[in-house]
C-alpha cells in the first residue's frame, strides 16, 4: 500500500518519456514541453504578425510605409546578445535544477547512513524509532517544498502505526524542523552519559552521538538548501529585462521583415518565436522543480527509494544479528 | 509587533512581482527594473542620436559627409564580443547574487541548528540565552551589511527585554563579531569542565562545545563572506573598459547607420541602447544585493523566518520536555 | 584469472583510441563515435533533402514556388542560438561525465585508505575481511550502475573463496548498501569497547572507528552520487525543445537554400546535419556513462586497479610487520 | 600610527573610483585602466594602419593591388572565435581574482576566529601572544605575495614592541611559515597535558588544541593558495596563441578593409584595436592581483581590518571578564 | 646538489617566457607553442589548398566547376558552432590544468603541515623520519605521474642516506601508496597507546594521530586526483567529432572560397587553419600537464619548494627548542 500511495501521488508527473529516450520519442512528446507558459506571448506576437502581414499584403500594397534599407542589420546587432541571454538563463535554471536534485540525493544518502548507523550502534527499538523519524523527515520535507497542508498518512503505512503523530507534525509551521528536533532529542536520550559512565563508554557514546547528529545536521541542511532554491527566484530585473527584450524583438519582426519575406512572414515569425520562447519557457519550468509537473523532481520516487533502502537495512540487520555476520 | 517591525522595515523592497510570476506581469512591472542607473547614459546617447539624425535629414541633405561603404561591417566585428562581455558581466553578478543568497541561507540554517542543539544539550535558561544571541547575530549582520548605524530594537521584541544591550552591540565597530564573542564565552561557561568532572561527562561537554562552536564559526564565516561580496566590486578595469566600449559603440551608431536607416535611426538607437544598457544595469544592480531595493535580498524576511523557526524550536522543546517525547 | 575476468568483461569498451592519441587516429576512428544515435534523424533529414532537391531541380524548374528574397536571414537569426544550446547541452554532459569519473576515483581512493588504515590499526584477520568487503563494495557498485542481475564471481577470485556470499549480496535490492551495512557492523565489532576498557584504549578505538566509518560513509556517498547521475537525465523539456528546434532547422534547410545552392544542397545539408547532430549525439552519449560502450567509464579497469592497490597494501603490510619497518 | 602606516603603504592603489560608482565616473577614470600593457601593440598596429592607409589613399590610387572580392568574409569567420577566446581569458582571470579575494577574506575570517577562541579558552597573556602572531601572519603573507624583502615595522605598532623579532621573521625564506611554526608551538605549549592531567581537562585541552590548530592550518592553506595563484600564470601556449591571433587579425585589418573604408580605416582600426586589446589587458591585469596597482587586492586595508577586529575582540574580552557578561 | 638535481631534471621545461611576460615576448616565443601537434593536419589542409588554388587559377580558368551562389552562407551557419566547440574544449582543458595545479599545491601545503605538526608533536627523531617520508612521497608522486621507472636518488640527497630504500619504493607497483603505508605505520607506532597510558595522554595522542593521518589522507587524495586526470582523457566522441568537424570545414574552405578569393585563398586558408588548429592544439597540450614540456606543471620546482620549506621547518624547530621561543 505504501508503494501504491507513492504511485498515486506521483501520477501527475508521469506520461513523458525520459530525456534519454530515443530521438523521435523525445521530439514527439507533448506532455513535458511546458508549453502552457508561452501560450500568451506566442498568441500576442503571432496575432500581430498575422494582422500586419495580411494588412500589408492585401491592402497597403501601393502606398505602404517606405522601410529604410538595411534595417535588418539592427536586428543582427541584438539577436546574438539575446541568444546569449537566453542560454545564460537556461544555464542558471539547469544549475538550480541539478542543485535541487543533488540535495534530494544527499538527503536520501544521509537517511541511509542514519539508518545504517542506528542499526549498528543503537538498540533495536531505538534504531526502529530513528529509522521511522528519518522516513518522516523525508516526507515532511516533500510536504514543505510542495506547500501541502497535510501529509498523506498512507505513505508512511507500516512505519507509523498512529496517524496522530504524523498529523501533529504536518500541522507544524516547519514540519521537517519539528521532526529534526524530535530526532535530536531521541539521539541525545539514547546515547546519554552520566556521572557513572566509564570513560571508554562515554567517549564511544559521544563519538556516535556526534556522527549521528552530523547526519541530522546534513538532513536539515539539504532541506534548507531546497527551501532556499524554492523561495528565491532569479532577480526580477533579469527576467523582466530579458522578457521585454525578447517580446520587443519578436513583435518588431513582422514590421522589419515583411517587405522581404512577404507571406513567408507568418510561418517564419511563428517558428522563430516558438524557438526563442521555448528556451525561455524551459528555463522558467526548471528553475524551482518542486511541483507536480513532468519536468520536476520525482520526490515521491525518492521517498519511496529511501523507504525501501531503510527497510532493507532494518531487515538485513535483524538477519545479521541472528546469524554469524562475517563472511 | 516583531512581524510588523520586519514588515515595516522591508517595505521598500516590496512592489515588484516575483520573477516566477506570469509573462506579462514580469514584462510590465516597472519597480524592479533598475532603470535609474541607465538614465544618464541613455539620455546622452539618444540626445546625440536625435541631434545628428535631425541635422542630417533636415539640413545636410545635399552636402553631407560621404560615408565609406561597408563601414557597418566594422560594427559586426565588435558587437559579438560586446555581447559576450555583457553576458560575462551578468554571469558574474548572478553568481555573486546567488552566493550572497546561499550565505544568508546557511546563516539561517546554522541558526536553526544552534537553537535546536542548545535546546537539547543545554539547560533551559542557557538555551534561551543562546537562542536570543543567535537571533541578535542575524540582525547585527543585517545592520552591518546595510551600513545602518543602529538596530531597530522592535525587531527583537520578545527576545531581548532590555534595549540597552542591543544598543551597545549596535554601536560596536563590528556588531556581529561582538555578538559572536559573547556567544562563544557563554558556550564556554555553560559547558565548562574542571578537575572534578568525570571523564565521560567531560568528553560529552567537550564534544558538544566543539559542535556548537562549529556552528558559531559557520555563522561568523557566512557573515564574513557577505562582507567580502559587499566590499569587493568587480575590478575597475573590467567595468570601465566594458562601459567605455558600450558607450562608444552606441554613440557611433547614428553616425554609421543614419544613411541607411534615415528617420528610423532614432527609434532603433533608442531600442538597441535600452537593450544593451539594460543588461549592464541588471548586472550592476545585483552585484552587491544588500540594499533596500526590490531586487536585493529580503533580509528582513530572512531574519523573520529565523526568528519564527527559533520560536518553534523553543516551544516544541518545552512541549517535548513535558510529555513523553517519543512517538 | 581475476585480471582475465576483468579484461573479458571490459572487452566491449575497447577498440577506440584514447582521445589523447594523434590527430588522424582520432579522426579516423569509427567505434567511439556514437553514430548509432543519429542514424534515424540523419536519414529522415537527408531523405527529405534529396527528395526535394531532385524534385526542384528536375521537375519544378519552371513553375517553382517563388521564395521570398532574404529568407535566409531568418536562418541566421536562429542558428547562433541553436549553436549555444548545443554547446550548453554538451557542457552539461561533460560535467556529468567528469563528476561520474571523479566519484569513481574517490571510491577507489577511499578504498585504498580503508585498506591501508585497516592494515595498520586492525588485526591481520580483521584487516583481510575489511579489504575483501571493500573490494566487494566496488564490484557491487559496478553491478548496480550497470543494472546487472548478478556479479561474475571470477572477478573476486582470491578475495572471496565462497561464491555463496557474493551471490547473496548480488541478489539484494541494493547490493552496495548490503555490503556497507556488513562492513559497518564488522568495524563496530572489531573496535568494540566495554566497561572494562581503559580510557586511553577506548578513546583510540573510537577515534579509529570514526575514521574508518568516515571512509565508509564516503564510499556510500560516491555510490549514491553515481546512482543519482544515472537515474536523472536532463529535464525532458530541455532535450525535446532542443531536438525539435534542431530537427526543424535542418528539415527546412533544403527548402530555404535549394534555390541558391542548386545540386550543392544535398552534400551541404548532409555535412551540416552530421556536424550538428553529432554534437547532440556526443552529449547524449556521455550523459550517463555507465554502460559497456567505448566512451563510458572503464569500471572494470577501476575495480582492477583498486584490487591491485589493496593487494599491494596487504602484501607490504605483511612485509613491514616482518622486518624493521622504518627506513 | 598603525592606520597611517597602512594608509601610506596602500597609497599607490588609490585614485580610481570603485566599479560600483556611477556610469560616467567609471567611464572617465584613467588610473585603473591598465593601459600601460597595451601601449606597445596598439602603437605597432596603428602605425601600420596609418602608414598603409596614407600610402594607399595618397600614392597608390591608380595601380593599387587588386583585392579579391569578399575577402572580408574570411574575417567574419575568425572574429567570433577570437571574441570567445578573449572572453574565455577574461573569465579565467576573473575567477583567479575572485579566488584570491576569497582566500584573503578567509584568512581574515580565520584570524578573527583564532583571536576570539584564544581570548575565551586561553590565559590573557597567551591570548595576547596568539593575537599578535596572527596579525604578524597576515603581514608576513602580504610581504611574501608582494615579494618585499622586509616588513615595515610600523604596521605592527602596538602589537610587537620589539622590531627585532619582526625583522627576523621577515628575513626567513618563507616568513608566514616561520610565524605559523611559532604559533603552533605556542599553542601546543599553552594546551599541554601531562601524566597528572585529569581526563576531562585533558580532553578539553585536546579539543581546543585541535580547533585552534585547525584555524592555523586554514591560515597556512589560504597563504599557500595565494602563492599558487601568484606563481602560476596561464600556460604560455594559451596566451601566446591568443595574442598572436589577435595581433595578426588587427594587423591585417587595414589591408583588408582599406578599399571600402578609405580614410575611415584609421579611426576604425584604432577603435577596434582598443576594444580588443583592452579586453586582453583587463584579463592580464587581474590574473595575479598582488601588486600595488589600482585593480589589485587592497591587502593593506585587509590587514588593517583584521587588526581592528582583533583589537575589538581583545578589548571586549577584557570588558566581558570584568562585568557580568550575559545579557 | 639537490638543487642541481632538480634543475637538471626540470631543464626540458625551461626556455619559454611566463605568460605574464610582456606582449611581444609572449608573441614571439616558439618553444611553448605546442606546434608539433598540428604539423600534420596543417600540412594536409594547406597542401590541398595550394593544389586546388593553383589548379583552379592556372588550368581550369575557363571550364571550371560552376559554384552555386551563396554557398558561403552554409559556412557561416557552422563556423560559429565550431568556435563554441573549440572554446568549450579549451575551457575543459584549462579546468583540468588548474585542477592539477591546485592538487600539487595542496600536496605541498599538506606536506608543510605534516612537517610542522610532526616537529611540534613528535620526538626529534620521529619528526625527521616523517619529514623524510613526506619528501619521498612528493618525489614518488612525480615518478608515478611521469611514468618514470626509477627515482633519481640525487633529488633526495641529504634526506635519505641510503639509496636502497628509495629504489625499493620506486620499484613498487604504486610508489606513493607504498610510502603512505609506511608513513601511516610510523605515525601509529610513534603515537601508540597501551593499557597503562593515562586518559589525558591517550586522548592527546589520538587527537594528534587523527590530525596527522588526516594530512596523510589528503596527500593520498591529491595524488589520486592527479592520477585520475592523467588517466582520463576527454571521451573520444568529443574529440573525434570536433576534429572531424574542424578538418572538413578547413578542407572545404579552398573549394568554397577560391572563386572569390583567387590567389588570396592560399594565405587565407593558412592563417585561418593556424588560428583554429592552434586553439585545438592548446587545449590538447594542457589537458594532462604531467610531461616534461614547457606548458606542463613544473613538478621539479614544486618538489624543490617543498623540500626547502621542510628544511626551514626542521631548522627553525631546532632553533626554537634551543632558545626561548615566544616573542
Amino acid at each position: 500500500t505504501r508503494s501504491l500511495a507513492f504511485q498515486r501521488l506521483g501520477e501527475p508527473m508521469e506520461g513523458s518519456p525520459p530525456s534519454s529516450a530515443g530521438w523521435f520519442r523525445t521530439v514527439f512528446t507533448m506532455r513535458g514541453r511546458a508549453l502552457s507558459g508561452i501560450v500568451l506571448p506566442f498568441t500576442v506576437i503571432n496575432a500581430v504578425s498575422v494582422a500586419w502581414t495580411c494588412a500589408a499584403q492585401l491592402y497597403l500594397h501601393d502606398n505602404k510605409w517606405d522601410l529604410p534599407s538595411n534595417i535588418e542589420s539592427a536586428y543582427a546587432l541584438i539577436i546574438t546578445t539575446l541568444g546569449f541571454l537566453l542560454v545564460f538563463r537556461l544555464n542558471r535554471a539547469a544549475k538550480r535544477y541539478w542543485d535541487s536534485r543533488e540535495k534530494w540525493g544527499k538527503l536520501v544518502e544521509l537517511g541511509r547512513l542514519m539508518a545504517c548507523s542506528a542499526c549498528v550502534h543503537l538498540d533495536r527499538e531505538q534504531a526502529d524509532a530513528v529509522c521511522a523519524l528519518t522516513c518522516l523527515f523525508a516526507v515532511a520535507t516533500k510536504q514543505l517544498l510542495r506547500s501541502d497542508s497535510t501529509i498523506d498518512v498512507e505513505q508512511l503505512a507500516g512505519i507509523f502505526t498512529s496517524a496522530d503523530y504524523v498529523r501533529k507534525v504536518a500541522s507544524a509551521a516547519h514540519p521537517p524542523l519539528r521532526v529534526a528536533a524530535e530526532l535530536r532529542r531521541m539521539l541525545a536520550d539514547a546515547l546519554a552519559v552520566d556521572a557513572s559512565t566509564t570513560a571508554a563508554l562515554g567517549e564511544r557514546r559521544s563519538t556516535i552521538l556526534r556522527t549521528l547528529e552530523g547526519y541530522l545536521d546534513g538532513l536539515v541542511g539539504q532541506c534548507g538548501g531546497m527551501e532556499r532554491i524554492r523561495s528565491t527566484p532569479l532577480p526580477i530585473v533579469y527576467v523582466s529585462h530579458l522578457r521585454s527584450y525578447l517580446l520587443i524583438a519578436l513583435l518588431l519582426m513582422p514590421f522589419v521583415f515583411e517587405q522581404s519575406w512577404l507571406w513567408g512572414t507568418i510561418p517564419t515569425v511563428a517558428l522563430v518565436s516558438v524557438a526563442f520562447l521555448g528556451v525561455e519557457s524551459a528555463a522558467s519550468e526548471c528553475e524551482s522543480p518542486f511541483q507536480l509537473r513532468p519536468n520536476h523532481l520525482k520526490m515521491e520516487a525518492f521517498c519511496h527509494a529511501l523507504f525501501e533502502n531503510v527497510s532493507q537495512i532494518l531487515v538485513d540487520s535483524l538477519d545479521d544479528a541472528r546469524h554469524n555476520p562475517h563472511p
